[in-house]
């Protein structure tokens, strides 16, 4: 069947929920029409491309389509043209498409391939070494690359996938079970936990301190040294279980990689002395890490902080030059250009149902209920923090998540009576372990998802799975390690 | 040669200017420095499009790093990145972009060679006789596409394209002089012949009749049918002219298609009836034409206006709704992607070179020199309306143009004792003339320069004479019937 065909099920149930939310469900009390309206597109949007009515770039079309047409994204009547397009001037939406952009020089230079037979010689006895190894690497990366796109998308991701087809396993030829819808997921999921671990791994993690100064009288303050050895532990446990849960969860084929390993060692001899693009491509990467770790700010200060998708576009005007990458490769990138699309559709909509008010009242209703219930401040926060946590459905990015609803989840659930410190930073945690659910999460999920090893049935239910085990992880090993630490 | 590899002498040449100009040219009083450096990077870049450093969307890549790098288009320091890449949620950049996706539908359903085929069963007797049915299919459209882009690159250029595919002439094997360079010079020269003809022949004519009233004290107030009876004769003197301007600056090398009527006729036979893929292409052109037209608002008022690149999406949604065109044909097309990458860095680039004031400063030191040099109202109206053409070599929108430039330039016009009614018609035939001169003047400009007939050498060219022919056209015949209107 022709993946690009309408699916005329999936069509219907899309446009009849659409059509059900918007005219037919009155519009709850304190939410404005418009913002009402802009849901019902967005809950349509996300059946379709759940039901797979259409590829998803055709579908984010015509999502963007309607808002335009509609103009639900203002009260007032006008060029909602410029509201519809505005996910295309989104700097995230840039530093993903030119990760990809980038990554494609992993492939055409061979450094990818060179780099994952490397990774198979030292740890490449068993899959489970293999994920460990890649986790490592996410962790070493961690605290230096504030941009958590950069870091699993950008760095890792290539690797993954050199590591995979090194065995064979491709993501659309019914290979993709070998071992590279494993190690996709794991390069997935190494990803919301380097990010829980210090405040540098993840851009909107400074927000989340603002946020716990400001509720509690700037009486909790958490610096970088106070975060990182909070987190040290459950984040540890948290990378240790997590490679193995997947491998319960979606069994690679390929288990026991131990002839993989001289296999390794012949290739990366048969690869001969490191050419001069791949030394380019090497002294690109470095450069992209001195930029996104922020290298220039910490040396000559604020005023020289570059922006990490500035430093994207550098890093590719630079590859350009050098002639690693020809303008062409860049447009034949499908995946670049169907990635920036769709994701530009997803963020427009999510970040106007906030600036709609739809968020805010959504958090609000919910503290309104909670008091109501009458549940003691365990009953509470566990309400809370799941209700945080799960809302990410409804988020294409972190920073608008934290940015609409920590402020008010945070001071909601100290009002109830949770320990203030406890409290930040099982919602810190949790502000990163969202990442795990869906494949718009966050800025690494498109890049990987779109890569195509994983479905988004997979997706999906590992990244269920992972939400759960990563908030059991904290609650337990962190709510210890936090006791122990005198922290409450 | 590699024509995507980086070629070191106008590379070289474009960075010097660059560097002399931000460090060694002084900034001229009145000038914010930030705005001098945006201009020394404009001028780089538009120096490396010229010579060819790079393909032009490499070049672009690098143009937009620097501005997010360097900071130029504020004075405090601060997230430029959002200010680079404001330029890819420009609606104008999408209805260009979507126009190339839409009109990829003609190539594939073969509506497009159809089309053709019939153009020349009719006209077909000589090459002149194609491009004056091409000249007059624009002029018949004009009144209706208040969006010139739509009229001349959405729907007549893939009609010019279809023609001269069926004569065997192809952009990139050596064919183009056959007939394909000539047809798409046409195509495109004839755009600004119409866009001058009525106010609702391009987007930004109802400005120019805002300026006029402002600048006059509402005592010249250009109605629809003053300015398409002012128009109509110079138009149609420049309609005829052109194609022979054309012809003379370069002959096709089919000058007789006598043969082609025959031919054309059993193409058309052996193409049969019209398949369902054609039909609802058709229908679709006609949905776009009464949204680009208009219709909505005529009818139901300003309430259900309809942006034209709202429009577009959801005309290009139709088509992949209905499977006409499928999502990979759209990731395919590498001229889209193109397109939207390099005219997004130049429409950025001028829209801050005019938000920072330099063409403010330009325009009002000019008009201090004029007084100063003590020309009557005829020298005084000749230098500014060359200056105002000229400057459109620095502008990627006419919009951008007029906003900035109409309202000092007209007003210093009847300050110096020019006519009001001559000079406002001039000003505004001029307008819409300066779209003549480069391949980013309008949006029609990369969608007809993008199909590869012409290069950027014989653009220019043609460019500059028909500035010329034009405006003289427009000054002559225009001036004789405005006075024999009664107009001055």
């Amino acid at each position: 069947m022709n993946p690009n065909a309408l699916r005329l099920r999936p069509a219907l149930i899309a446009a009849a929920l659409t059509l059900l939310l918007w005219f037919v469900v009155p519009v709850p009390t304190g939410v404005k029409p418009n913002a009402w309206h802009l849901l019902a597109l967005f809950i349509g949007t996300i059946a379709a491309i759940i039901g797979k009515a259409m590829p998803i770039g055709a579908i984010s079309v015509l999502a963007i389509a309607l808002v335009a047409l509609t103009g639900v994204t203002s009260e007032q009547p006008g060029p909602a043209i410029a509201d519809a397009l505005s996910g295309f001037a989104n700097p995230l939406i840039w530093l993903i498409g030119l990760s990809i952009m980038i990554s494609r020089g992993l492939l055409k230079t061979g450094l990818g391939a060179r780099i994952g037979y490397y990774f198979i010689s030292l740890f490449g006895r068993r899959t489970l070494g293999v994920a460990y190894a890649l986790g490592l690497s996410e962790l070493v990366l961690a605290p230096v690359t504030p941009s958590n796109t950069a870091r699993g998308g950008g760095i890792m991701h290539p690797i993954m996938r050199s590591i995979a087809h090194s065995f064979g396993s491709e993501p659309n030829d019914g290979t993709a079970g070998k071992i590279g819808r494993y190690l996709a997921l794991v390069n997935y999921q190494s990803n919301p936990i380097t990010s829980a671990m210090f405040i540098t791994a993840t851009a909107p993690n400074p927000l989340v301190v603002k946020f716990v100064a400001e509720a509690t009288g700037a009486k909790i303050s958490l610096t970088w040294t106070t975060w990182a050895l909070a987190m040290f532990l459950p984040g540890l446990a948290a990378m240790l279980l997590m490679p193995l849960v997947l491998y319960w969860l979606y069994p690679p084929e390929i288990k026991d990689t131990h002839n993989a390993r001289d296999f390794a060692r012949e290739k990366l001899h048969a690869l001969g002395p490191i050419k001069r693009s791949e030394k380019i491509l090497l002294g690109v990467f470095a450069y992209l890490l001195l930029l996104w770790a922020g290298v220039p700010e910490w040396i000559f200060g604020s005023k020289y902080a570059v922006d990490p998708t500035a430093a994207a576009l550098s890093g590719l005007g630079l590859l350009l030059l050098t002639g690693v990458l020809e303008w062409d490769d860049i447009l034949a990138e499908k995946s670049a250009w169907d990635t920036i699309v769709w994701f530009s559709a997803l963020v427009m909509m999510a970040t106007y149902l906030n600036k709609l008010g739809l968020i805010g009242w959504f958090s609000k209703t919910l503290q309104g209920g909670i008091v109501h219930l009458g549940l003691g401040w365990v009953g509470a926060v566990a309400l809370l923090i799941v209700v945080y946590l799960y809302a990410h459905y409804f988020f294409a990015s972190t920073t608008a998540h934290i940015t609409a609803m920590f402020g008010a989840f945070y001071a909601a659930g100290i009002a109830l009576g949770a320990p203030p410190m406890f409290y930040a930073l099982l919602l810190a945690a949790v502000s990163s372990i969202m990442m795990t659910l869906t494949h718009y999460a966050t800025g690494t999920s498109p890049i990987i998802f779109g890569s195509g090893y994983v479905t988004l049935g997979q997706w999906w239910t590992a990244g269920f799975v992972l939400s759960v085990v990563n908030l059991l992880v904290w609650l337990l090993v962190g709510g210890v390690w936090w006791k122990l630490l005198g922290y409450w």
